[in-house]
């Protein structure tokens, strides 16, 4: 009798550097894109899972660790969020999150790989849930660093940069000159939110961001929280604005507009995290 | 020719509920005390860990993000910190971090394998550094909770619960009985501090560790971080106090103490790490 191949129970794996994390599970497919290694595996613990060249990137029940810490110290702090930009979050867990805000009016997600969005409303579609089918988000399968080059100044009031590792396809959204186009593109009293590595397994990119954002913007702060499925736990955001740092002061009316929905997110988290940074970090910063 | 075992390179794991944690390196030795399983690997990425039943416990390049958060909330409020008493930690790091403050006139280490400690000395020795060789550090090698219930009332100004998870020898460590021990001989203006399970992993043991400390001391309060070799990369820690929320308030003269050798440690990660309470959590606690 044959067993199908997917039936059987396996781990998978993500290996980086001496250290392996692991889930439970079956594989569901994996293929080759024209960017990328696209996993998609279903895990006992997290339900379906998305890896990108062998990385965990997200997992239904792991997800809103990391979507909550990107998008809502942005969106909440805003001066407007009428117009957002997403570049990457081809999970649509980012432009789920965004489209809690009634003032939310169009969000332009920008992926460069299809397969990605193809792949996680087929798989994953509770990650992405009603924002696929919602006339607020304009989907743009573009190069990121093309679309912010040739967006006119002040389009923008949030853009959020929710990209993979600085490797394959991420690498240049980590980049000067991609910050400068994002600056350019942001309204004034705007906010630039970026996933930013983790301060332990990447202390040197992680910096380097911080770093850089706030020689662009003036003014730019991490926060730091935990993503159970990326292997070093502790992970960061940064978030950047023109005038003042203004991503750390939520607007009464936008909270109350989403706390109920949060799980990890809240008013006091998001105090509470601008300030938990690691000690050899904030010496690091002070240095530069 | 003969290939030492030993010098295999090779992958370890922690595997619970569907989730692996590995380190590449090789396995130092395993033996069976006669309370648990150990375990000494050498790991290429944090140096040489310890394992219990199989459950990474501390790794040279790792512990910090373990120990310096149970122990300075503690040692920076507490009224007086002169009488100090750690329930497990064999390992050695808890003292070491405790043994930073000059007022910390004595510490019982109350460890029941002493084959930990033997172990811990011999492989893993700048976990415990200089605190092994430190007169003000006393080794019991003894049951915790029967040393709490022979001890008289108001005896330590700090008690440090640096136990495994509540399964094992660990187990009662969790338990009422022995929090009410620790409290009666707790001095008046004293602090309890515990690890307190990851609150994603272990949700329900999470919450009852805060539940239980409320009714009996009046006072608890959780702070989260992370620990890299922790399956889900979320941690916890929570303080007790009688008289109010003490441990909230680090004191000047202490901080400047110990600020410049903590990697993790601040006093505004202190701030920070009491209100990064995840939503979720928060509203369980409201419901109790």
């Amino acid at each position: 009798m044959n067993k199908k191949p997917e039936s059987k129970i396996d781990w998978h794996y993500e290996c980086y550097r001496g250290v392996r994390y692991g889930l439970e599970g079956k594989l569901i497919l994996e293929e080759i894109s024209p960017f990328q290694k696209i996993t998609i595996y279903e895990s006992i613990r997290y339900g379906r899972a998305l890896l990108l060249d062998d990385c965990w990137m997200t997992a239904e029940k792991a997800e809103k660790f990391y979507h909550e810490c990107l998008i809502h110290p942005a969106l909440c702090c805003s001066k407007q969020i009428n117009n957002i930009l997403i570049i990457g979050g081809g999970d649509g867990g980012s432009a789920r999150e965004c489209l809690k805000y009634k003032d939310v009016m169009s969000i332009d997600l920008v992926e460069i790989d299809s397969r990605v969005i193809e792949l996680s409303k087929k798989y994953l579609p509770t990650i992405g849930g009603n924002a696929w089918s919602d006339s607020r988000l304009h989907l743009q399968i573009k190069n990121g660093i093309d679309w912010v080059k040739n967006i006119k100044d002040n389009s923008y009031d949030v853009i959020i940069i929710d990209g993979a590792d600085p490797i394959g396809p991420s690498k240049e959204l980590f980049s000067i000159s991609f910050y400068k186009d994002c600056k350019r593109i942001l309204k004034p009293g705007g906010i630039l939110a970026t996933q930013s590595e983790s301060p332990e397994f990447f202390q040197k990119i992680h910096i380097n961001i911080i770093q850089v954002l706030r020689e662009i913007f003036n003014y730019a702060d991490p926060i730091y929280g935990s993503v159970p499925i990326y292997p070093s736990g502790l992970w960061s955001w940064t978030f950047a604005c023109m005038e003042e740092a203004k991503y750390m002061r939520p607007k009464k009316s936008r909270i109350k507009e989403i706390s109920e929905s949060c799980q990890i997110w809240s008013e006091r988290w998001h105090q509470g995290a601008f300030n938990t940074i690691p000690a050899f970090i904030e010496r690091e910063l002070k240095k530069i």
